[in-house]
């Protein structure tokens, strides 16, 4: 029954739903709707699919989510860096505006929800953590301007293709040519206005006495004003015959039933970006969810998210959908609306539901030039280049993998942009703990401590050298410490005795014991002892199912004082200052 | 003038070379060219190529790598797992037996040689290091496996070919019924004599009482008796008349100018494999030159080794060779034969060149089945399985490592192999990190010490959280932290402080700080302080340079118990026990 609770979170907030929940969820869910209309319309343009297909994606995926999900309040649905990547990579196997394309996006949907799923079950979530943050910002901003840039189409109302930034840009000026006049002045007063509402209306119907709430909803339908005054402008002036392209005829219809195209070419060429789009979906959904949770104190599991965006991403391939996650805008805005529930999702699938059956033919005269205004206006607040200045003043290697998944998202795409950050970011870790701090220590003259001889005046021992490493030892620093000892040791003759302190080492791999046992025989063949002190329990439990212990040419002391008192009884002198 | 002896480390030691060093050198190195003539011709088979590459290959590499090497002992040439290397990249890019095979080795030199000098000049010999020990250990068990069964062919006297077990034992099983008897006498014969020769003569002469030196050395004379023996057989009752593959015509002459192909299609295709030569050649040749160095308290330096090795590459690939590096069991020899520098390679390279120009028409005789009796026997003391015990006792981790790297490698081919092992192994250590210990900790009653909860009796206070974390904090692992301190402050609802204890952490990268940032505000959201205690003095600056600092929820304190005593005054309760 606990387990059930733990894969169904809805039988425990199920059980205690009330009508103060319920009153609260509906407004929240009526925000959101309107939000999400436009939204879904756009982000299913910027994804290469018919205008519908961003309605189905956000229909039953929210109400899966609201079943299998921990958060109380993220909205999944179609988000803008998802969609970029569903077009890149179905861009890759079918022609935009095929029945094959359209299948091929079910087919990286059911794909990521398959992966979310197994990754959910077998509590593999970690995973996601091998996109650092510096990579996963450097990808959010530069997928900011592939996606704005890819937008520019619309908006100058020319034909263009690409996915890198120069192939759209050379695409774009060489169709320069093309421009539809009017279509140019839609997007451009569109843009505009949706940049002046996102940006000067909420302080502006504050100062006007309306409530912070409200002002936040009236902001936030900004893009369902332009849209309405678009679509009204193109109807009552004809422009769709001036050249004008309009978003057309729209299905009335609840989601169909859609199966996703499973021939092994397909799923061969769809499988890595799919496993690419469901870690950053899950990466995106989970900060969000996590910041969310936090202000209200409750939590959410993320082995348990990972099951809810798969059931939606499953959900979405079944339904006509595409690839979805949480998103942060619309996770905010029901948040800030009150949502309490996951059922507030549920009634917003119905209000999506109502609009998909009832309100199509509203958009018929919608530009595609509006619809990418509010693509443009949204993604340009994801660009953020200041995370470049902050991981220079920070540290280099965290700069070096935000510059190079920046540079090569826009250079060479986004799958080698990301794939390139995360590869660049475990080199630099595994180069850093490759040479560790080790420092060489003395004793603190009156104490039992041991600090480094280069920063104190310690008492040292011409015959004895200590060195504390200050890194567990594995692979990739085994062989280090075996350089270091040696170069150490060959050069002072006197030397008789040498001590690792292993205070700070968490663990010894078998590389690293290798390398302790080469240490050791040939320490051996100088006729100089080895010693340990301080070994921490669990790697003094390792240690000893290995013969490294029996074969140890000198003892293991308990503490740094005890080697030191054994060692140097004899030849112990006051250190040079 | 330093930076020139660092360079050219003959320098150092040609200025003081006498005549005791002299005749030393002198008598290591008759014994080394007496044992390399029959190898080289067996490592060149091995590798596909006409026997007396085998011999060119171990000229002026060993001349160049006495001029640029540091370690006074190793002998560099022909080896058997970089022989097989070559082999399965150069049978990919052509047919056997072509004027394109060799020069197709040549380019695998040449390559293999550039890189190794540019990790060298680049200082960055490190990269070596990626490959664990538990990686190296089953891919060099793995490839002798693939070496003896690539030579059954040779004893067999029948065609077969493939480059993974399955391959090979089809291939052979195939071709059965062509088995020239002769030729299989031969090579069992041949065999089972050089495996007693390597067990059981060694003992039997010293019990005759040979003295240790002579004894070794006629032991490693085992392949010479072979050799004259079984060519004696076949040119006195005419063999190869009867189908006895035999060496054939060897051209007498010095190693002649060559040149690699650079193509641009060569160029590609043998890129990756030369780069894993070049690792693979390096970590066996540092690994056997450190060993012996250790054993006269001298040092190599492994940046310096790795142009020395180069170099030896480059000359291989201009003088007929193919990749070479430093072979353990001639090294060996070689340093028991009393070589005192490099001169005694240098000496050797002379006898080779006198074989080269006389001794070639007297193995015209020589049958490949000795030479692949030699291969057999000395690669199957390279297949040690016992390292698969060993990391099982060890770390299932480890085990791991080993058993995907033997069983890939086998069947799958040694480049797949070996690159699966290093994944799997960097794999498995972020894993493990990924999953730091944190402890929470109380006061040792009396003292000024913090213990861990689930092991000490300890003081705690329900309003306060202490966590001491047992990793260097970054991107792998800072997500795991949130998610941690986030279960563990939403279910307890008195907890009004979190201390982190910082004694273990090492490293605050740029990920780990943005998560630092993400807890603060989550847990300022909640009400509850964070503060750290007893961060290192280096994670200290970094962390001055970020505003984490300034937006701390709490303080950071010297000490965790200058921290205890500031945050629980008044709630301090005796722990349960």
């Amino acid at each position: 029954m606990q387990s059930l609770y733990r894969y169904l979170p809805i039988l425990d907030w199920g059980r205690r739903y009330d009508r103060a929940a319920l009153s609260n969820d509906m407004i929240a869910a009526v925000i959101v709707t309107i939000m999400l209309i436009p939204q879904s319309l756009a982000y299913a343009l910027l994804a290469g699919l018919p205008p519908e297909a961003g309605i189905y994606a956000s229909i039953v995926p929210i109400i899966l989510y609201a079943v299998f999900g921990t958060s109380r309040a993220l909205a999944v649905g179609p988000v803008a860096v998802v969609s970029l990547l569903t077009a890149s990579a179905v861009g890759q196997v079918a022609e935009q505006g095929t029945a094959g394309y359209a299948v091929a996006a079910l087919t990286l949907a059911f794909l990521s929800g398959g992966f979310l799923m197994l990754l959910g079950v077998f509590r593999l979530g970690f995973l996601a953590n091998f996109l650092s943050h510096p990579v996963i910002a450097g990808f959010i901003t530069a997928s900011g301007i592939l996606i704005a840039t890819s937008q520019l189409k619309h908006i100058l109302g020319v034909s263009a293709h690409g996915h890198t930034l120069p192939q759209m840009l050379g695409s774009i000026v060489e169709n320069l040519g093309q421009t539809n006049w009017i279509t140019l002045i839609i997007g451009v007063l569109a843009t505009a206005f949706l940049f002046w509402v996102r940006k000067n209306l909420k302080p502006a119907l504050r100062r006007m006495g309306v409530p912070p709430l409200l002002a936040d909803v009236l902001t936030k339908a900004g893009p369902v004003a332009a849209v309405v005054v678009t679509t009204l402008s193109v109807w009552a002036f004809g422009l769709d015959a001036r050249g004008v392209k309009i978003v057309g005829e729209v299905p009335q219809s609840l989601p169909p039933l859609t199966l996703p195209g499973l021939s092994s070419d397909l799923v061969g060429a769809l499988l890595v970006p799919a496993i690419l789009i469901s870690i950053i979906g899950f990466v995106e959904s989970i900060s969000v969810a996590q910041t969310l949770a936090a202000k209200k104190r409750q939590r959410v599991d993320p082995d348990q998210e990972l099951i809810g965006l798969g059931a939606a991403n499953l959900g979405a391939a079944f339904t006509g959908g595409f690839p979805v996650t949480g998103g942060f805008s619309r996770s905010v805005v029901n948040f800030d609306a009150g949502a309490e529930t996951p059922a507030a999702g549920i009634y917003t699938a119905g209000g999506l539901a109502i609009a998909a059956l009832f309100l199509t033919p509203l958009v018929y005269f919608l530009p595609k030039a509006t619809l990418a205004a509010t693509i443009i206006v949204a993604v340009l607040s994801l660009v953020d280049l200041s995370i470049l200045k902050k991981t220079w003043g920070y540290s280099r290697a965290d700069f070096a993998a935000v510059a190079a998944t920046i540079l090569l998202t826009l250079l060479a795409g986004v799958e080698t942009g990301v794939a390139s950050g995360v590869a660049l970011s475990i080199l630099l870790h595994l180069y850093k703990t490759s040479r560790p701090h080790v420092a060489e220590v003395g004793l603190v003259p009156g104490t039992q401590h041991f600090r480094n001889i280069l920063r104190h005046k310690v008492e040292t021992d011409p015959t004895l050298v200590t060195l504390r490493v200050d890194e567990s030892l594995y692979f990739v620093n085994a062989r280090f410490l075996e350089d270091l000892i040696q170069s150490r040791v060959t050069e002072g003759c006197k030397i008789r005795n040498v001590v690792l302190m292993f205070s700070a080492v968490n663990e010894v791999d078998f590389s690293a014991l290798e390398s302790l046992e080469a240490i050791n025989h040939r320490l051996r063949d100088m006729g100089v002892g080895l010693h340990l002190s301080e070994v921490k329990g669990p790697v003094m439990d390792r240690l000893k199912q290995s013969h490294f212990l029996d074969e140890l040419n000198g003892q293991v002391f308990l503490s740094q004082y005890d080697a030191w008192k054994t060692l140097t009884k004899p030849n112990r002198v006051q250190a040079a200052e």
